[in-house]
Order: structure tokens, then sequence, then C-alpha cells
């Protein structure tokens, strides 16, 4: 019965063909809860709007599958390229990255039918062997538009004072607890990142190879991910109007933004898919920024991983665990104590590349690497990230000030 | 059959009521080509969403008539107030006004529900001759903002390089051209501004009066509205790069904003409520700023008029003549000899009060003279000012800089 | 014995050569107490330094003297043009404008040596009646920059936290009081402007003409500046932040730029040249912006003059009185009873042309016309105006925010 | 004969008393050449005035060592700390970083009496061997703010139309050319950082530590520096319009800043300390920021070091070699083969925290660690860095859009 409301996230078993339409189905399927209106809305630079996510993870599938590789196809409309291509340089002009919001046309239904002629073109490559990475790359770009999307929508819902919902059912059974243990490493000689399909299986960007040993010292990590009762002490504790707490840019952030607690927060509640609901102080803190959470880190005693230990103990977790996204409903971390889910960690890793790295030829050279300056490396996976999307070597990565993702923070300490 | 396809500007002539239907009902049918989405979009900070001005324009009564003079009436939803004031400080707090491109909630569909509630509500009050004053106020308010309306949703629209029309059917009639020979004025006193109803009929803002006398000297106005083909000699006469013509305000402004044509103009086509058309190089130029009008009237040899020049001209005029709005349908100017309707003309008067002005008690007293600086006067009517609505009193103004209006000039000179 | 501690403005009965020497010795003499550091500092974009003012006058007289009409003449660095100019588009390129802070070189000795030179060369030409106008023009614009030249450094050492002084010597004698009676005016035609030498005697610039006829209604003007103490009353009955007071611009910008007081005030004392001194609450506030005296005005429930206004009554007074700058020594108001002097005065009128205003070709040309939009005009003098300067139909122009100038208001009322 | 003529960077052989004087004597033999005008400038807000390196270097030994260790040792002037510290939110209040250009008060021979003043209470100190770790900081300091001082009036002379030159004397002898071997590495374990004093010698600043081991992968080094004839190369096959050889953030870097060339290019010619000069096309490249230095690499079809591998192969140089600051003259790079001097060189390391790094207690603590977000790391050492001050271990950092300082680029391969 493959409605909406079945739509789940990909199974990582199943057939690549499986995979794909399980994919596709829930994209479409987080645009069922949105007007016409919400699904344009684009709320700041960092943001697009539902519907050019809609269009834009299409517009992947038709250009380097079906225009590249399939002989003779015509684009559905030679129009829309140029209006959702995102930073490919390669691929030529596009539009004004702050003017996506002005796309009330194309129209939602437009896009599905696009879509869908897509998916059609698309059946006979899914079981050509020559294909199989391309399509596993638009599969991952796809699930990483699913987690944008539902956090460029909050925070687009977000500015609209009456507070409107997406989901209206939010009840998530809060996670039990685990034990308190924190995770110890011995140090030593680590092997970190994808060996490209040799040892691990499976798909993996090119910014997570080549695999290669790095030497970590002896370290902890937390049992889990800090709360927003914590986080709560740290704000009495005058944590954001103590300069000694932070960074020199994260210090002038704080007060250029007039920054007091994380985003979505107010008084005692906080904004979620499913509207403004009272803050649970057990379940993890989320949606600050990287200069919050080494500020963070600084008052408690500790600080962050770098993204080596993180991944050095993640190695024995299964990614496939954690409160993670199944099916279109309202995203929210609960806690717990597994190492994925919930939220995106800082690391205190910069975003650089692995030693002998190298970018790809042509436009999906233009994937990861030619963002390596600036960001910081994010691990794990949070509660909008479609299950089967994360892994242990997977490098996310966000500029120090960006908020608006469902980012957490997990504790380390040297031993 | 008042249906939305038939709605029409509002007859001065029928009764108050009658007027208030048809200008409510005029507003609805504006609506009616433009999608959800559509109707949310805000391009910048001068404009606002359609939704919005549907929603604004029936807070002004809501607010100035139900809430304030009828008994116990309790409003439709107490959060929309917040939503729907524009600028009136004395009704207390309100959105950002960049945020209006926010609210895709509530639904147009909603608002209409909620317009259905006020007009209901308020009819027993359109034949009280205490009211008459305000609810001609409120029409006068309604009709601008569907001016506005028009002006805003085109720049919105403008903003897609799909180029969407929101009206299929652009066919003009052009106008006659009329007789070529100049108003000449002999000067003197003249009596300019409104006189409260004294010995001019009907409702005017109070920055029409008093009604006082100023000397003017001998001159005279061009017979018709600077064309777009005479605007693209000023262009092939090296206009925009000629420092010599221009304000230095205005020279600024050119080499800041890359200004080398009119708004919505590209090659040999302007951007209109039905699309991309080719100029009509007889038709009135439009979207130009004060900056540009007057270094075209330099560039001429001529100059702008003031607004009491072009008044005394307008007084032997009928303001309800020319190319005005009447329905719902793409306004376009189209020339000929009318003083009225095409653009709203430049003149050279900042707009500042008149001799005894004084300002309303309360919030209706922000309506006009808490804008009376940096701004200039622009007199006549548009294509997209529904007739009815000005007057050879009526004072529009905007900033030196705008000019997604329905924008013109018409020449003056000293005799 | 013509040094610079003698140095005072020029005396309007003198020879034009006696008055070309003063107003050249009157500058350097502002210059003397400045060292080589206070003589370059540019604290914002609308300042100059001390020493682009020596120079710029300099440039003013070289350029359109000398190299326009002494044969043969040969600039004395080639490369100075470029430096000097200020915004004459026809001279050709210029700095820009905010650089001018960066001109440690040339040093103001060079620059008096240019000065030297330009005195030696030019002096033939002050008896030559061919030369006449264009001499009063340099002298008119040089005294101009001696008032800019007050008012900018004043405010570049406001920016130093150890508010160092020009001037050590403050203490200046309390005007006394004259007497209290508003000048009334019985309204009906008024002749304004200046007639070009026919009438008046002696020279006005081109944005004073043509001499006119206005229409006035009767009013009155009060008979002394705003003072201090008036205008702490209007903080105290938080006038600040009282958006009911307050034109739109104005209330964005006291919101926007925090604005809570006048310039240079902070607590009892106000910055002057000689320093932080203690207030005077009887002396003329100054130091304020349109928006703050059109505020005040409306507080106080009268309201700013026209410029029409203010000339018909000040038609009958001597410019020449008043507290205005004689020699190089710190200006600050005082306070008394007449029309000039003390703080420049606003009035509710634009700047915009007179009937009939013709622009002058050439570089000249540009000395006026070219600013009017967007700006008000004030009238009368300053205790930094050159005595001598400014006349009853001088027009000053500034923009509504700015408010460095020794800018003052005198209000006004129908009668 | 220890005059400002014969200062010159302190000897690291000497002791820390000589070399206290001779640090200090240098920092004023950089202001000899500036004119109070000259030192007074600042240009831009990463910049400060030579006037204000004079008073902020002498600030710290008054403030850490004087006011913290001297018994009732009097503040010089009380008022001066909060003119004269930088960043140290510990220390209070201080001017806004981009007021500094306002100081032309205090003067240049203040703060020399203020300097001299400071020299003589510190004397007794500088052979307290308890004083001894904080006297080092201090020359350390100080020596850092003589290479600024140096890049940031070169930026100030640079915005003068007229080019004047700090030094007349720019005669270099162009360095012998060294041989062509790269440096070979074959990978493994290298120890990397300073122990404190443990096996290096001498002194480090804190982010230098703890020493650590990492893992290397067999790399080489380049045996000299890009050269201007290469950056030539890079410019002429379009290396600044080729949007696939740069960094997502410096593409949009070089489009928004029209970034062409280095800084200080001009056609063939570039500026200097000594004017405007003929461009050396076997100079090293200078002025160039990370973006720059990254998107050349890629070119070029090599990279950047880490900063692990250019200390590595730089264990066995000599630090002191190479073309580096003696005295007070124009610095100006050079080329050879020294792995020291001419110019910092970019590392893709962006800078971050050792394993186990600590920020000390206080003030001091400042000094590092709460700069390590955002920016890159550039090892080396510049013809403008006092000759003694760069080691091995030393981490100089700068985001990766600045170029005022002399920084150039080092190529490095996998082997």
């Amino acid at each position: 019965m493959p409605n909406a409301n079945a739509a789940a996230s990909a199974n990582p078993a199943d057939s690549l063909a499986e995979r794909y339409r399980a994919t596709r189905a829930l994209t479409c399927a987080l645009l069922d809860p949105l007007s016409e209106a919400d699904a344009t809305l684009q709320s700041m630079e960092d943001a697009s709007p539902a519907k050019w996510h809609l269009g834009h993870t299409n517009w992947f599938f038709e250009t380097f599958l079906l225009r590249d590789h399939m002989p003779n196809y015509a684009l559905h409309d030679e129009r829309w390229p140029f209006v959702f291509n995102s930073y490919y340089e390669a691929e030529g002009e596009r539009i004004a990255r702050f003017s996506r919001g002005m796309l009330s046309r194309p129209t939602v239904e437009q896009i599905r039918e696009w879509r869908d002629a897509v998916d059609h073109a698309i059946a006979p490559m899914l079981d050509d062997p020559e294909r199989t990475s391309l399509v596993e790359l638009g599969i991952a770009h796809e699930q990483q538009h699913q987690e944008l999307l539902l956090t460029d929508i909050k925070h687009a819902l977000f500015q609209n004072p009456l507070g409107p919902a997406m989901f209206t059912d939010a009840t998530h059974k809060v996670a039990q607890s685990g034990d308190d243990v924190w995770h110890q490493h011995p140090g030593g000689i680590a092997l970190i990142g994808h060996d490209g399909g040799e040892m691990n299986r499976g798909f993996a960007y090119d910014n997570e190879g080549p695999q290669h040993q790095v030497l970590l010292t002896p370290f902890a990590l937390a049992p889990k991910l800090v709360t927003n009762g914590e986080w709560q002490q740290f704000i009495d504790d005058n944590g954001y109007t103590n300069p000694a707490l932070w960074l020199s840019d994260g210090w002038a952030w704080v007060n250029r933004e007039s920054i007091t607690a994380p985003l979505y927060w107010h008084e005692t509640e906080q904004f979620t898919h499913a509207g403004w609901v009272k803050r649970d102080p057990g379940a993890p803190v989320t949606h600050i920024s990287y200069y919050e959470a080494d500020a963070f880190a600084t008052w408690a005693g500790r600080r962050l991983p770098t993204e080596f230990e993180w991944e050095a103990v993640a190695q024995n977790s299964d990614p496939a665990s954690g409160n993670q996204l199944d099916s279109s409903r309202a995203p929210l971390p609960l806690g717990g104590s597994d190492l994925f889910g919930d939220c995106w960690q800082f690391t205190r890793s910069a975003y650089l590349p692995y030693p002998r790295f190298e970018t790809a030829e042509g436009a999906i050279g233009e994937y990861n690497g030619k963002f390596m300056s600036g960001q910081f490396v994010l691990r794990g996976a949070s509660c909008a990230t479609a299950r089967g999307h994360s892994r242990s070597t997977y490098r996310n990565f966000f500029y120090p000030h960006q908020r608006w993702q469902f980012t957490g923070l997990r504790l380390a300490k040297d031993i």
C-alpha cells in the first residue's frame, strides 16, 4: 500500500530500486502536511523552500542520471535547471540563493508530476550496475535534503508569530535511560575513514576517505548528550555573559546577535514541528551553534571530542540505532544512550581533507571538497536524519554560527 | 450577479454601502488569480504579500469601526491584530515589516472568512451618519491597498525567473491620441487643497487640506506623459551615465544600484501582470524613480511641475477619466491626453504639510502626517488606482528612489 | 600685523582683496591649534580632515581662478587635484570621500606652502573686475569650509575617549537676555530671495534666487532659540520614547541609532572645542537633527517655521549681529535675542529650487542645484559661521538625520 | 651606540635584559620614519595605528609586569589602559577597535616618554628569575606587534593615492638561488610541538604545546616559495575566473571583493614600504589570502602542506636563517631556498588546539586559545618578522580572506 502515510526511510537491506522508491516516496510524504504557501517559504539565505528541495532532488537525478546517461532524454522543462540547480558551478548559471523564496511557481503539483516522470524514466537504470554509484549518490543526496527540508521549514514556520504546527501529533515516548558509563578509549593508532567499499560495505561520500591511520591519546566520551536541563544550568550560571568561556569569534557573535539561549527557546517552551511545547529537561539540548557547544564544554570543565575520537568509539556502534527519521512525523530529540540519533554532535575538528583526498572530476566533484574551509565537523545522526543514511565515517559540517540544524553535543575528556 | 468576476471599482455616485461592498468585492477579486503561494510572497521590505493586504484592510475596519464603535464586539481572532497592523504605533506591537512574507498561515480562505464576518458585523454601521467619515476613510484606505497589492505582487512575480503571469489576457486597446497642445497657465493666485467638504464634495485625506492660496508664475504642462520611446532616446543619449543630468543623491543611487533603465525593462520587453511583453514606444514610460524623472526632465531641457501647478491645471479635469482600475485585470499604461490615469506623475514638491495643517488625534492621526519628510508628491492616478479614488487635490508620495509603483512623468516649462 | 593670532573674519566693508586675505588667514589660523595628526583625522564620511579643508579651499582658487583664467599657469602639484577635489563631477576623478582620512601626506606645511603660492599668483586678479564674482564665490566657499572644519574636527576629537580640547580658553560671556516678545507677521505677499545684486547689495549663491513672491498666512516666530533647559524637559517628559511625537523616519532613526539626547551630551556635560564642560541650561540647545527639532516642536505644541516665514522676519535684522565666528577660538552657542548667530535654525521647508531657478554652466553649476532632494533648509548663522558670510536670503541645507553642525531651533506658531 | 638608527632585532644569544632593550629600541626605531599623522592612521578594522602599537606593547609590560608584580606601582596615566588594551576581556572595557584611528592624542612623544618610564621601572625585574617567563612573553608580544606595525602602516600608506614611501632606500640584494630539490619526507610518526623548555630550549607560546606525536604519510615540500612570475601565469591562465579552482567561500570572496590579483599589485608594479616599485618575477609572491593560495595549489596540481608536514621538515632548519627583520628598513620578500623568512607560509591546517592543550588562567590565558575557530595556520617567518622571534614550532594564524600580512605559499605533494 504505497500511499504517502506509509512512506518510510529506506531500509539498507533492500535492493537499490527499493531504496530509491522508498526515498522518493518519503520526500513526497514530507510535503503532504504543507500548504502551497508553506512549501514556498524561505526564511533565510541558509534555508530553502520545501518545494525547492522537492525539485532540486529531482533535478539531481534528471541531470546526472537521465541527461548525462540516457540517450535522447529530453528535459521535462528546459527552464527548470536554472531554478533548481543549487551550487554546481559546472552546471552553469542558477537562481540567486535568496530568491528561492520567490518561487510560487512552479507549483508543488507540477513538481510532483516532474518527479513521477523522472521516476518513470529512470526505472531501467536502477538495475544497471554501471549506474549504481550515481544512484546511491542520488539517494544519499535526497536523504540529506529530507533533513534540510525539515530543518528549513521549521525555521520558516518559527518566523510566524502564530506558531503554526506542521504535524499535529508530537507525542514521543521518552527514551529509556541507558547506563551512565563514559566510553573509554586507550588511545593509539586508529583506522579512520571509509575504504571505498573494500572492507566496509556500501556507499560513502568522497570526503570520508581515503581511509588512513591517526594517533589518538587516551580519552573518554560521555555516555549521553548534554540535556536541556544541563543547558539551563549553564544559562543560570551566566554562561552567555561570561567572556572567559567563549571563543573570540563566538563572543562577538553572542553580542552582535544578542544570543541568550538556544534557537527556538522561549521561556520554558521550545518551538517544534508540532508547534510550541514545554521543554523536557531530560531531553538533549539542540539547535546550538559550535560557539555555544564550545563555551558549554569549557564551562563544564570538559571539551568537545575530535572527529577521530568520535569515530574510533562509534566503530563499534550500530549506525541504524537511536532516534532517527523513519517516516513523515515531527522529529524531536528524546535522549538515551545511543551514539547515533537525536542530534548531530559537534566535534572540535575543522572540516578538512583527509590525507591524499582528491576531488572527483566534473560537477560531482563539487559535492564536498569545495566546502573545506571555515566549517566544523559534526558526527552521528539526528532525529531528522533518514535512518540508514549515516554511518560511523560520516562527516557532516556547518559553520560555527549556524544552529538551525538539530545540533547537540557530547562531552569528551582526556584520561 | 455580484460574483468575483463582476467585481468593479466603486462608483462614486453610489451609496456608501454600495461603495463599501464594491470595494470589498474588488479586493477579493484581485486575489482570485493568485495561488496560496503567490499570495504569500514578499519580495522586498517596501512590499507586502497580497494576503497581507487582504487581511490588513479588514483589520482596519475591524479595529477602527467594530472594535472602537460596536459595543461588545469580540475580535474574530485576538492574535491577528499583531499580524495585520501595519505602522500604527498607537495600536501597539506588530510583526516586523519584513516578516510579512513568512505568513503562510492564516490561509487566504481563513482571511476571506474573517472578511465575511466583518462585512456582516459592519453592515448596520454603513447607514449610520456618525460613522460615515470613518467608513469613507476605510474605503479609501482599502482602495490604496488595492493598488499596492497590484504593484507588490508584480514585483514578487518579477523575481521568478520563469516570469509568471497573474492575468493571461493583457490585450488593451491603445488610447487614441488627443491633441498636442500644452496646458498653459497664466500664474497668479491659485486656490489649492481640499476644503473639507464645504465647496468640494466628498471625502479627502487630512493631508489635502487646509485649502489655501498659493502664488504661481506663468507655466505650461505637457499634454501627454513621457513615453517609452522618448525614454529610449534618453538612454541612447547616455542619460544614465552623464552625471551632469542627475541630482547628487540620484547619481549615487544610479551607480550603487547599477541602474540603466526603468524597472521591469529587459532588452525590448517589459514585465507586466500578464508576463513579459514587447514594449509599446508610444505608451507612457513607467516604474521610474524621482531621480530618473528629474534627470530626464533636465536632459529634455524642461522641468517637473510643482504639485500646485499640477493641481491648478487639473481643477478643470474629470478625475474619473483616463486609464484607471475598473476591475480585476492586468493594469498597464496606454497613453492619451487625460490628466488622470496611466501613471502617477512626479512633481518637484516635497511632501510637506500645508499651512495650518494639524494631525488628527489617535491612531487615525498617523495616517499621513508622520510621513512628511524625505518624500516627493505625485499627482493624478495610475492604471492601478481604483477609479473614483483620486481627485485633483489628492497627494500621493514616495521616496525618490522608489519605483515599483506605476510612476511616470509629465513635463512642465516656464512661460 | 597680519599674523595668525590676529586672523579675523572678513569685514564686509573692506575691499575684495582685503577680504580675500582675511579669509585666507583665518583658515590657516584655525589649523594652528591642531597637530599634524589632529589635522588628518576623519571621523565619518560626512566629515573631512582639517587638512583637507585647508587644501580643498586652495584647490578651488587654483582651479577656477588660476587654471581657468591665468594664461600659462602651471599647477603647483599635478597630483593634488585628485586628492582635493570634493564632488565636482565635471572636474574629473577624485579620491573616495571616506579615504580623505588616509591623507597623512601631503603635510600641513606643504599645503600651507601651496596656499602661499596661490595667494601670490592670484594677487593681480583680486583687482580685476572680471574676476570679482569668482573671487567672491571662492571667499564664500572658503568661509563655508571654515565652519565645516570646525564642526568636523569637533566630531573627530569627540571620538577620542581622552576628550582632547582644541582650544584651552572657552570662557564666553553669556549673552544678555533680550526681550521676550514673539515676532509677529501679518501674512500676505512677501518678497523672497536675492535679486542678484540689483536691489540687495553684494554676493549671493545661485540657490538664493530668483527673487520671487510668496503668500504667507499670519504667524509668529519665537524671540529666542530653544534652550538646553527646555530640551531637558522634553527628555524628562519621555520625548525620545513617545512615537506620537515623531515623524516616521525620525522614529526609525531614534531606534536604530539608540538616540536619547543631542549629540555631544553626556550626563550634565557637553563636548565642546574646549573639551567637556558643564551644560548651561539657558544656552541654546545645539547638535540636534531635523527629526529631533520636529519632535520637540510637536511636543511643545508649536511647529517649525517655513524658510519663507523666517526670511520675511529676518529681512529687518542685521545679519552681522549675534554670536558668529570672528577669530580662531572655541565656538559655542550663548543665547540672546538676535535672529542670526548661535545656531542654524531648522525650517520645515525642503531644500528645493525657487521658481525659474536655473543652474549655471560647468563645474560651478554643481555648487548647489544638484543637492535639491532629501534635505531641509536651515536659516540664520551659527557661532561657527564667519561673520559676514550669512544674510537673510541665505539657504543652508542638511539631511534630516545629520547633527554634527551647530543646529538649533526657533519655534513658530500660527496666529 | 644604542641610538635609534642602530636599533636591531634582539639576538637570541643575548641576555634577557639585552634582548628586552633591543626589542624596545627597535619598536621605537620603526616609528622614526613616520610623521605624527602617519603614526595615527588606521586604514581598516584589522589594522591599528603605528602609535597604538607603540602604546599597546608598553601597556602590556606596564600591566602584566609593573601593575601586577611591582608593589606600589602607580600607573603612568590612569586613562590609558582603556585606550591601549587590545582584546583582553579580563582587563576590562577598552576602546572600540575601529576608533583607534581617532587617537591623535596622546602624541607619539608622550608615548615615548611613557615607554621610557616603563623601561626605567621595569629594569630591576629583568634579572628576576621569577619574572623571566612574563618578560619573555612581553618581548615575544612586542616582536609580534613590530610585524603588525609594519604591515598595518603599509596598508595605511597604500590608501593614499600619492603612494608615499615610509623608507626611501629599498635596494635589496636578491638572494642567490639555492638548489631545486624538493624536501622529501618518508612519513611515519613525527614529534610535533614545543615541549615547554624540556628538550627544546627557550620560550614558546602556549599554543605550540603540548608536544605530541602525529602520523604522517610520505610527502615532499617544494624547495622554494611560489614566485610573482608563477603567480602571473596563474592569472594569465584565468586563475581568478575559473570557479573549479576555488573553495566555495573563496569563490564568493573573489566575486564579492572583485579580486583579480594579490593585494598591492597594480599593472607591473607593487606597493612596498618604499613606495611603488617594479615587481621582480623571481621574488616570492606575497599578500595573498588562503583562498588564493589554495586555488593556486589546485591550479598547479599540488596542494598546501599541513602544519605538521611543514614542522617535520623544518625541524632540521635554522629558524634564524632567511630574510627576516633585522632593523628599521623596508621589508620585502627576495627569494631563496631558506625554509624561514620572506613570507609566512599557508598550511591547510585549521588553527586548533593540540591534544591536551589547556589555556592559562587570567588575562594571559586569552593570548591564543580563544582564537581557535575559523583561522588557518601559517608557518615560518616573514621579512617583517624580527629575527629570533620564530621557530619550527611557531604557529601563526589568520582568517582565510586576510592578506595584508606578508603571506606566501610553498607547495606540497604526496609521494
